[in-house]
């Protein structure tokens, strides 16, 4: 059995990996090449090496109940869409809860990670860390990656002809920061995903004019979904799941443009993806239309031509003189202190077992958590990993054979679909819960729902209706935590009672009383009848 | 027949007066106070006195299809929703366009307008005017108060106990220029009209912290309505207006309240109003949701009592620190050139026969134009009360005599409903087409839909379930524009044309092509067996 675990990166897949080694007897010890904890959340002014840089403005992609720590629920005061700063805090008081800083040793570069000559039978790794100039090497009886796939800017200058002629400003969205930069200006930013659209957006509050550009379009979901619910709480259910998995893919792909269009037509506001049967990845924001609508933003294909002090779109006559290109152009991954042999990317993807395990090791005692992206929140997918990975590093879950993992991984990669940077797995972003859920019954948590539906019915029904939310992985088996139930069924309250700050006294409408009255009073003719 | 009319303002209202005034044969001469034309629209760095003061970031509140001048369209390439500096673009373009500058006398206030000793037989006024220190007195057969209603700040500190103890700086909505003044600030904003939503929005980008304070709370209505549609292009329809009128008002107010709680629940949003069964003016806004979803502004009941550095809300225990507060309190109607024995404000209103002619007067040679607030457009509204005044003045259009006018004035009064500042006309809120329709009739100029279904089919019904844009007031009789119905069948072109600025090769999803298929099937089967 591994007992001695190196973490790489204490962001929130390193702190949730420290936790479960913790509690599950092993001994780890984790690398964070900055000086404090938070990985991604942690805003700062200046752009960190070998760090993922935020803006100022950057809010939570998933809402606060199913973006949580499973047995860690955010305060209740918290926003459901939580800004940056306080999402900092929240993984402090994690930390603080489950005393994970004495795990951690700050300032601390991994510089290498390399097998142990003795690999084949001992698993281990040698360790070799970087610590305020003084080189260390240590061995590990496993690796835990944890250092995301925001760091290392993707900048496809070849794809922009005459970009050297250019001169203007240009830069990678990872160097924005505040957008005070725009004052005045015509700013063009590149690529629609979250970021591009949350700069153009914020962009046009100060510039002169903001396009954005997007080749192939995207379809743009709400944070306020029907009714004002948080989208992913309507939209991630088992029971939405199970009749998006049952249903065939053209008829789900023609539901989901319905729905998106019911917001506004995407076609009309030059937004509607170009291969509509691809479902690439969404953005999420609640402004873009409005922005649209009121010309603040205003939308145009790729790039045909930089020139010195303009942009030519392509299928567009009209040069549009411009100041500054932000390109939001994605990330690559990069794993610098391994060995190709090791772990190889390709074709921006990493040939990994379950996204986590390379395959053909002869140990599995290296594993990379987070290296995802779930159509829904990174931490319990993060944190579910962790808790897999934990259970094989002690030997109580067994991995298939070289040859069953290596064939899963292929079959996987095929999958994969095109565009700027990173584009992995598509297939996990329309089976998020079909994912998590393969990994909980690896280690003997998956809630079963129809023996719940004889012993706790209305918890049952919650989980199969209910949001997906992360509680759902700590009901049983291996890491249960007895908060579990209590937390899934205030779930509602919590989200709401932080938005309904004002309380009125509401009197139905007398047309909804009378719809009632005559609701009752069909019943009741109807039972009649029934028993005449 | 008057012939000579002076004309108080050269905003929106006033610029329309001169055109129809000119184009009638009468004489105008407008008064403007500053130097400059565009009333409201024309955006200033300092707020001056006697003339509404914008932020710099407004926006129309109503499409370009529904707001512009019925013979004068928008340019093709502005926005759906008009940035003020292009608005008041449009409005110089407008003066240029029918040589209106030469009517107007800038920089020159108007002291007095009052009746002349033989006003009885004449019906004329005597104005002084103040130009650049010098007194001018002439005699004018007419006159049209053109001034608006948003220069007046309403500032009731009397309802903020402990307000004067407050060491915060607080000040008026209409002072408000840009959001730089809230950096880091806790920030609270008070009252929820379109001008309160916007600074809370605006602050919360650069502020540690903003509450919206509101007593009755609104709906709250986007720009991007159904599909992305602009909202008034869906609302604002004959169709839709009768089916309004002619349904009782609990099933309207209810049909409301749902359509309106299916963008976002209302009540979870603390906003639902607290009288719903009134339809209190609704707030146009894209963005409030999201910001109170992502914490970014919060929603709180009227104000219980201010204190030195915080203040306390009722039915909330919490006090909250505050460093500013803005008071979007609204505007109250004052005529300061105009003896009460002429017009009278009580209450907040004027007694006003269709919201225009003062009822009791001898002569009725004096007409307030824009002194409503039509839940649609003010151009279009301000413009056909021009139009059809200046037929009055010349005496082609009588009106009823003075017992009449001041009966229908009364009952018009007791629609009045509560609220900050100026509320004025309920009736207006719902029945915009309605009065905008009797004005055309007593100019001849309303469209018969009933004759036009036979001649020209095609626009009847683009008039009846289409958009009620102004152009429809231009299809015939007094006024009668050459270009109106091209603007009519043109309108959702010059809509789209300004979103839809990428254009993506669509083709039908697998689904949908198989949909089609058995649409057609099942066509061909009904009609074989109908034939049978």
């Amino acid at each position: 059995m591994a007992k001695r675990v190196a973490i790489v990166g204490a962001g929130v897949c390193g702190l949730a990996s420290i936790k479960c080694c913790l509690e599950e007897g092993l001994e780890p010890t984790c690398f964070e090449r900055s000086d404090d904890l938070g990985g991604l959340w942690r805003f700062t002014e200046h752009v960190e090496e070998g760090r993922a840089s935020l803006y100022q403005s950057v809010i939570s992609n998933s809402s606060k109940e199913m973006s949580c720590y499973s047995d860690f629920p955010f305060p209740e005061d918290y926003p459901n869409y939580v800004p940056n700063s306080l999402f900092l805090e929240y993984l402090k008081m994690y930390a603080k809860q489950f005393d994970l800083l004495k795990c951690i040793q700050f300032k601390t570069k991994v510089c290498s990670v390399k097998k142990c000559p003795d690999f084949a039978i001992s698993g281990q790794w040698e360790v070799v860390t970087l610590h305020e100039g003084k080189q260390n090497s240590t061995v590990f009886d496993a690796v835990m990656v944890c250092i995301g796939f925001l760091t290392n800017p993707f900048l496809p200058l070849d794809s922009f002809p005459g970009i050297n002629t250019f001169k203007g400003q240009y830069f990678h969205s990872r160097q924005y920061k505040h957008p005070d930069i725009f004052k005045d200006k015509t700013v063009l930013v590149v690529g629609m995903g979250n970021s591009g659209t949350d700069i153009a957006i914020e962009a046009s509050h100060v510039a002169k004019k903001v396009f954005l550009s997007t080749t192939g379009g995207a379809w743009v979901i709400s944070r306020v979904n029907d009714s004002g619910y948080p989208w992913d709480m309507v939209f991630t259910t088992r029971f939405q799941n199970m009749v998006r998995n049952f249903l065939p893919t053209p008829i789900v792909t023609w539901l989901i443009a319905r729905k998106m269009n019911s917001w506004f037509n995407h076609t009309n506001y030059g937004l509607v993806p170009e291969d509509k049967t691809q479902l690439r990845e969404p953005v999420l924001n609640s402004e873009l239309p409005g922005y649209i609508i009121t010309g603040k933003v205003l939308i145009k294909p790729s790039i045909k031509e930089v020139k010195e002090k303009s942009v030519i779109f392509n299928n567009t006559p009209k040069e549009e003189p411009i100041d500054i290109i932000v390109f939001a152009t994605g990330y690559t991954i990069a794993f610098p202190f391994l060995d190709e042999s090791v772990l190889k990317v390709e074709d921006e993807q990493a040939s990994l077992y379950k996204y986590i395990f390379p395959p053909h090791l002869q140990k599995p005692t290296l594993a990379v958590i987070g290296l995802v992206k779930p159509l829904g929140s990174m931490i319990p997918t993060g944190e579910t990993q962790a808790r897999w990975v934990v259970q094989v590093l002690k030997g109580v879950s067994m991995l298939p054979p070289p040859s069953v993992m290596i064939k899963d991984v292929n079959e996987k990669k095929e999958n994969k679909h095109s565009g700027f940077g990173l584009c992995y797995c598509n297939a996990l972003q329309t089976d998020y819960i079909k994912y998590i859920d393969d990994l909980l019954t690896s280690i003997n948590a998956k809630p079963n729902l129809f023996s719940m539906l004889l012993m706790d019915p209305r918890l049952a029904l919650t989980l199969f209706f209910g949001p997906c939310s992360s509680y759902q992985f700590r009901l049983t088996g291996t890491g249960k935590w007895e908060g579990a139930r209590k937390a899934i069924m205030m779930q509602w309250d919590r989200t709401l009672n932080v938005t309904k700050t004002r309380i009125v006294q509401e009197s139905p409408s007398p047309f909804e009383n009378l719809l009632k009255l005559f609701s009752c009073l069909a019943l009741l003719v109807a039972v009649f009848l029934i028993f005449l």
